[in-house]
């Protein structure tokens, strides 16, 4: 019988997992399959693939099936076959851990409550990390359980770059920039010396993890200087279908001239801006990449231009640059909006090597070698980032 | 009997004025006259001083006076002290010109529809601007009135730096950025070429207007290209009081978790944020300096940092920077705000002199002969830079 590692991430509507070996510290190697259960809520669908991406599960769940049918059916899925095999310890991805966690935490019933009260400051994505601990401790009570955060990474930013300008009282209650993505920015910084060098990894680095949800992070020896998300996730970079900051005075103006409730600008400015906002087409940078309607071109240039601004601000937070990074979907898979920024970067010193971004696969280095700032392409891996969390902290899955 | 220019500033509890000499394009030395009317409402009081500051009157008006009295309380006190003048015109600081303004405009029935149709974009300062001008006109039927605007020097903003990532149907109905305090940019870039040179004067260059209200313009050649303020005056900047740039999902939190009224949020973000907020003490820089308070340190420190951030981010706008400016009463009167932003500004390439920079008065350059940025100190001039747009619009104030 084998030890074997279960990476969660519960959203709003899917639940995705992976499964790692547990017998050392996992690896991209020790990945043995991954998925999820999708479209809960409406044909839910059970998808599972191995290391290599060949389809090794697929199938439906009984219509109406919730976030405890999908655990439950996960987890059966996962001893039916692997009958040798004996999860050793869970990992979830979680949004928020407040002003409290630092670190990964073993769960229990005290941090079960202290992940339920940061509920109101992530209303959209906590309840449902929640709600998969308990279903998963309803299945298995004895199974350890390890919260990963979303925004540990950072925890030790420098007070003024946590600070709104709102009256004090405001912010001793909470209201300050957390930051999030830092499951991927901490598996980024752990990459950074071995991939980039230790002297990039000692430097001022700047973070462009873009994805459907984007966001920057700057550096200094992979500590957490400043990020451009804030208080909630709707905060810095434009992005899919979000706004990304905004003049507060806008959400005023919604409100008080417009007539649009809470919820409705809620949406708005979540669901329907962005990109997909911005072009009316596609809230995808693959397909406004493809396209050669201008309000794809407009949508692109803002969000190029967007990130041009932020790596500005946060070359300013650390005084000077000494390397970028891009990471997640866009930042690994679409060379021209790394051509546009860097484009937009020449007056840092950036200079690209087009031949190098326009053929990477995989991680290294695209910018020239006359290039003042280093320019590199690390695609992150929130999941074995989470995998080696848990088992750093379950001393290699068994319970200490 | 000689010709004089009426300069008029209505805000919420007050209207400010001065007085020009119009037989030439005025400069400082043909200030005759200026003051206001303020705490209106209660109390009001009449006060005018000369161009060196000497109390030329001081009153009270009647207990409930309005905006109404106050317009025919000062037209009557200039009639009154200057029977051999006649007022050739009158210019109107009006805050708000949408997207149809890009210069001064002679003031019709046509035009004040159209100022009034920028009041939902503008409601606590946009209402008092229309209801000085049809004051005036009531008093002076035949008055050529001017409308001079603060969103005018951005009007031909680059228009991805004036989008949010908004449904762009959004965007067409006006909700984008106009930037302010536009007639303040406008003097100092009137100013550049002889204050500054040529050379700077075609370069890229920062201004921070740094008030009561504060924000930053990053211009090209003397045209702006990025500012910090956005759709209303509550972006960018740290402020007085108010907030500056906000995560959206801030004011959402605070209307479905704190169960806070619209109003209640909007007088948050603009009277009680800010300075004022951070510090708990006071919304002006000098009681804060004076102060030997931690929280004053760190609403000071929150201030420069903001500042620093945006200097980064404008740089971006422009592709690098050969100058940067202050002005504005924090930006004219307090060295050691200016030194803390120059200290943080090194990356760029800026070297203060310190000595010049403490003993300034005036304009003059504070940065030292090493600076790659050169640093000035400029003061703004609203009022005259309104009254240069009355007299070149009406020819020397007579009516064209």
């Amino acid at each position: 019988m084998s030890d074997i590692l279960l990476v969660l991430n519960a959203g709003s509507s899917s639940i995705k997992f992976a499964l790692y070996e547990a017998h050392t510290e996992p690896t991209q190697d020790h990945l043995i399959c991954e998925g999820g259960i999708g479209s809960l809520g409406h044909c839910p669908h059970h998808k599972v693939v191995d290391r290599h991406g060949a389809t090794v599960h697929e199938a439906y769940l009984p219509e109406g099936a919730g976030h405890d049918d999908a655990i439950a059916a996960l987890i059966g899925w996962i001893e039916q076959r692997f009958p040798d095999q004996r999860i050793a310890a869970a990992g979830h991805r979680v949004v928020h851990g407040g002003d409290l966690f630092d670190a990964p935490a073993h769960i229990d019933a005290g941090v079960i409550e202290q992940l339920r009260s940061f509920i109101p400051l992530a209303p959209l994505h906590q309840p449902h990390s929640v709600a998969a601990i308990e279903a998963l401790a309803k299945l298995h009570p004895k199974l350890p359980q390890v919260a990963c955060f979303d925004t540990a990474f950072h925890h030790h930013l420098p007070p003024v770059a946590t600070w709104f300008a709102l009256p004090r009282e405001l912010t001793a209650q909470g209201v300050r920039r957390y930051g999030f993505h830092g499951i991927s920015y901490e598996y980024i910084a752990s990459q950074l010396p071995t991939v980039a060098g230790q002297e990039i990894a000692d430097g001022r680095v700047v973070v462009g993890h873009l994805g459907a949800g984007a966001s920057m992070c700057a550096m200094h020896a992979r500590k957490s200087i400043a990020t451009s998300m804030g208080f909630t996730a709707l905060d810095g970079l434009m992005m899919g279908s979000r706004t990304g900051v905004l003049d507060p005075g806008v959400v005023l103006y919604l409100l008080q001239q417009k007539g649009m409730t809470p919820d409705a600008i809620s949406d708005l400015l979540y669901r329907q801006s962005g990109l997909l906002g911005v072009s009316s087409i596609s809230d995808d940078m693959r397909t406004l990449l493809a396209s050669d309607d201008p309000r794809a071109e407009e949508a692109i240039a803002l969000f190029v231009y967007r990130i041009g601004r932020e790596l500005g601000s946060l070359a300013a937070a650390l005084g000077g640059l000494d390397a970028l990074v891009f990471t997640a979907g866009i930042g690994e898979r679409a060379p021209e909006i790394r051509r546009r920024v860097c484009a937009q970067a020449a007056w840092l010193g950036v200079v690209l090597d087009g031949h190098a971004n326009a053929n990477l696969s995989g991680a290294g280095r695209i910018s020239s070698d006359e290039s003042k700032v280093a320019v590199w392409v690390i695609p992150t891996d929130e999941d074995l980032m989470i995998a080696c969390q848990v088992w750093r902290l379950v001393d290699g899955g068994r319970p200490a």
